[in-house]
């Protein structure tokens, strides 16, 4: 395949979207503003709608109509097999020489109506997301933030091991990469020494990143049906980048006994573009390893079962030079999202197309590829000197992040994410 | 409109759908497979796709094509205003000599169309629950549980008397009353005193219920807009019975740090007509008194801010007769559900319409008046003596449960929920 992929039409070398790449997302445009399905490829994107509408996917014998939706959750619903057709085929219509070649390359005035600069486009949610969970599986990160709360001999929980950790999240806060993150207000515990513990009211002084991966779904299980491990990647239509803003004050208040709420659901951003599994298969690593025995329902036959994702982190604060802040690489995992699904379905919980599965903050070993401003500043102890003589511990109004991810090598194209970002506004006053 | 209450329409004196209740469902019949609105009265229930298209509510200035849809929420969404004039309109329609009786008491041919035994219809899921959280706002129950698990001095954390404790659920496993529950497999720590701490895989030996509380909303807010407490009631549509059943054993292990997952996932269960908070208002009552000064986001004006509802709980294990097992009162909350709201979008966390919030656990401060079976039988430590000779300690397979709640007499008329019930199917064998 590798041949193949240099393509008739220009794309950056630098680019996140390659023809290795191809992922889907949803579009509109200042002259049509109905959303509809697009692939991403260079600096532009192909508009599925209006290039299935001259015919292009009728040698494929799939219902065409799914890209003239307003999510990917028709498209993603018709199976990975699927996924795996179109995205070849497409493949091979921008591939130099390509079987397909001729579809666009050769009308002129297809590729005007099909071929949009992504800079002229409006980016949508891709999926509607009936229900979202976030999962814990950063071992690094848990492990970090258990230090912080109750020091190295205690970080991990006993269960940490032997399951995926995870909660079930707020589906409706979940925006796409550029719509703007309000500080939350709520109670804080100023002085959590103090008896008895009597909460202020205020906006969140601890506001936090959580770098993560997002897996979507695209296949749904009835309710008291279980996935069994080995079908479990069959689920999966692809992913994204995911930042769970946390407002950790509020979090470490209102979190006893039953987990983190107002803490997370004032937003969480994910990247617009949707990377098929079938593009990450090549990157395919082992995780962090596990030594724990795990149970028979959670016993994954393939070892590669996480990715080799360079992850980065950048802090912009409003009229300052841009830092990156941490690098850390999607395989700093103890779970993989096949085990995840496996686990959160095992109790017969039903899990619908279009549903949002999160990594947990994915944190790497070593100093500067934590995961979230609260391991980098150690709970708020230390500073993180950023460029041009500014400091921060936790965000401020005007901040913005911007995370990245990307895999492969320039040279057989890159596979990636391209932008995760958000701006903090300030709290409302009340 | 006591007296306006006598109804031309036979309606049985302890029937939970007087016409002082006329609560809203989504219904199918044999013979019209589409789900549509409907409420009920007595033993029958008004279509009222069927009613409307006959121009019943052309007067009301309202598009009455939201009885049409397969879920309430266009009509939630109207606003409570208008579910307030529709629901005197239909009290008019059925009062006896009411202004609007002969819109239907006199056309035979009409009755016949609309008004359906409700023994003959199927009810579906009355709202489409984008979102679903469960509060813990029982404070007999959180007691009873904390002392279980802490001892008494320990048992409600220090937050808990501060806001309304509360944790994101999983909105696809809401399902309607006569639904199946299937027990959960899952991890159980067998033995939680051994070390090292080994779980095994295993059907959920500790399936428990708990008795609450569901109101479904009407009204959105937009991401980073929280809901004011003096607006709070206009987003509530109305009220459920809500059965969150729980998998303790499953629960006990995989809650730390981040609260329940599998062991509240498997399924809840609504009973299937929702009674609107116009109907409730006359018994609002005091809840449990707090003596923690809140902060002013979560300060009521209205001190009778719960309700006066008789809840009841019935078991019948398989081939056996039924059992009540616990008497409670809708009263027993510490906080209101406008201050669940309050609290919900302080964060900024959007609401849209049709997200459903539990009370949490509506136990008694007596005996006999527990919200679960976890408190009735002390933890799993005591018996419970059912009729015939049986005894559980938890639900064993093939167990129906059953739950009530109804407001008022007879003489004014009852204001109920019907049922909300569910059985128990073995897990399956994995």
């Amino acid at each position: 395949m590798a041949s193949s992929l240099k393509s008739w039409f220009p794309i950056p070398k630098s680019s996140h979207f390659s023809l290795a790449n191809l992922p889907f997302g949803i579009i509109s445009t200042s002259s049509k503003s109905t959303p509809r399905a697009a692939v991403a490829i260079g600096d532009h994107c192909l508009d599925l709608q209006e290039f299935s509408s001259s015919g292009a996917f009728s040698t494929l014998g799939i219902d065409a109509s799914v890209f003239s939706k307003s999510t990917l959750n028709d498209f993603a619903a018709l199976g990975r097999p699927v996924h795996r057709s179109v995205r070849k085929f497409l493949q091979e219509v921008f591939a130099e020489g390509g079987p397909h070649a001729k579809t666009l390359q050769s009308d002129e005035s297809l590729q005007k109506k099909c071929l949009l600069p992504r800079d002229q486009v409006k980016l949508h949610l891709p999926m509607h997301i009936g229900d979202y969970t976030d999962f814990y599986a950063g071992r690094n990160h848990a492990f970090n933030v258990g230090c912080l709360f109750r020091g190295p001999d205690n970080a991990l929980q006993p269960n940490y091991t032997h399951l995926p950790v995870g909660y079930h999240g707020r589906a409706s806060s979940i925006v796409i990469s550029g719509t703007p993150i309000t500080r939350p207000n709520g109670q804080i515990l100023e002085n959590p020494a103090a008896t008895p513990k009597v909460p202020t009211f205020s906006a969140c002084k601890r506001l936090d990143i959580e770098l993560e991966l997002g897996a979507f779904l695209c296949k749904s299980n009835d309710m008291g049906k279980p996935v069994p491990i080995s079908e479990a990647a069959d689920h999966i239509f692809g992913f994204v980048l995911l930042n769970d803003w946390s407002a950790r004050d509020i979090q470490a208040w209102e979190y006893v006994p039953l987990g983190p709420f107002l803490a997370k659901n004032f937003g969480s951003t994910i990247s617009p573009w949707v990377v098929l599994t079938d593009a990450l298969e090549p990157f395919r690593t082992s995780g962090i390893p596990n030594e724990t025995q795990l149970l028979p329902y959670l016993q994954e036959k393939e070892e590669k079962n996480v990715y080799d994702i360079r992850l980065q982190v950048d802090i912009t604060p409003e009229g300052h030079e841009t830092t990156r802040i941490l690098n850390s690489n999607g395989k700093n995992l103890l779970f993989s999202f096949p085990q995840m699904l496996a686990h959160h379905t095992i109790s017969g919980c039903p899990m619908a197309v279009g549903d949002l599965l999160g990594s947990g903050t994915i944190s790497g070993p070593e100093k500067g590829s934590e995961g979230s401003m609260l391991e980098v500043s150690k709970g708020g102890k230390e500073t993180i000197k950023l460029n041009g003589g500014v400091e921060r511990k936790f965000l401020q109004d005007g901040d913005t992040i911007t995370m990245y991810g990307v895999c492969g090598t320039e040279e057989t194209g890159l596979v990636g994410f391209g932008e995760c970002s958000g701006t903090i506004l300030p709290a409302p006053k009340l």
